[in-house]
């Protein structure tokens, strides 16, 4: 099977902070021509973080796209260069205050295939310990949350935590 | 806890076929200025559709902003104006050539909160039976599978299947 499209032109629409967007005329299997609207998105982590073996941390904040509040794991943006383990490492520490003796990489997720590039790469964190004083960003707004696995599990049952990519890497426990 | 972001003015950057694209600039709890960069999607539905208790429909198929194949759950875009369960029971039809005679809402996901708005809505599909003859959009190369959910799990664990919805999904069953 080779559904390949094979792109004939790309134009860029937009380059910005976190995303870029390109529409690329493309050939489709059968010789048709047609477009694709594709966000470009460097990817994000996000992290499992054991505060004892079924308490994980999550993050509350503001999430301008669906304007509301959403409990998500933390997570963050893959910085230019930055490498992905890394990345993790201070998301975490910027968002909860917590660093991690083990720091294991359990797998990753493609968040909207269908018009954008981003994965979301998990990780599990362990043996959790105050880092830094203060968190990280000064312009992130984030309220921190110890919660049962099975608290988080019966809140995703019940539509109180709907985020992808929480709820995917619970998956890969 | 408010950590509410008040748009004071907001610009198109893009309106397409399947994304809008648009920048806010908002007030900060702190009362600083930021930019957030916002892609609007109407959302989708993805379909659990069983072919008997133990085993569901997924569809492989090339996806342009990744540049390889995935094996997904049936989804689709939902289309201006139409209602969420249609929509999940035409791409079930168009894509797997099945229609259904139990449809029930299992729940939703937001896919990319960060920067985009798209909410994907869950549906399990039962009895199903054959549609029309041949599938529905001409312009879509999609190869239908039959797998035990017991393979898809394995599948998501050894990095076979990534889509997030796709994974999400089976934490609803």
């Amino acid at each position: 099977m080779d559904f390949f499209e094979n792109t004939i032109e790309s134009k860029n629409i937009y380059k910005g902070k976190i995303i870029d967007v390109n529409v690329h005329t493309v050939e489709l299997p059968n010789g048709k021509i047609s477009k694709r609207e594709i966000v470009n998105h460097s990817g994000g982590v996000a992290i499992i973080a054991f505060k004892d073996k079924d308490t994980v941390l999550l993050v509350e904040q503001f999430r301008k796209p669906i304007e509301g509040t959403l409990l998500e794991l933390p997570a963050g943006k893959i910085e230019k260069g930055e490498d992905i383990e890394i990345c993790g490492i201070r998301e975490l520490e910027e968002e909860t205050g917590y660093k991690a003796k083990d720091f294991k990489y359990l797998g990753k997720v493609v968040t909207s295939p269908g018009f954008c590039d981003e994965y979301i790469y998990i990780y599990k964190a362990e043996n959790l310990y105050k880092g830094k004083d203060g968190l990280g960003d000064e312009d992130e707004f984030i309220s921190v949350k110890e919660l049962k696995i099975d608290k988080i599990k019966e809140m995703i049952k019940s539509g109180e935590i709907t985020d992808a990519k929480t709820i995917s890497a619970l998956m890969f426990l």
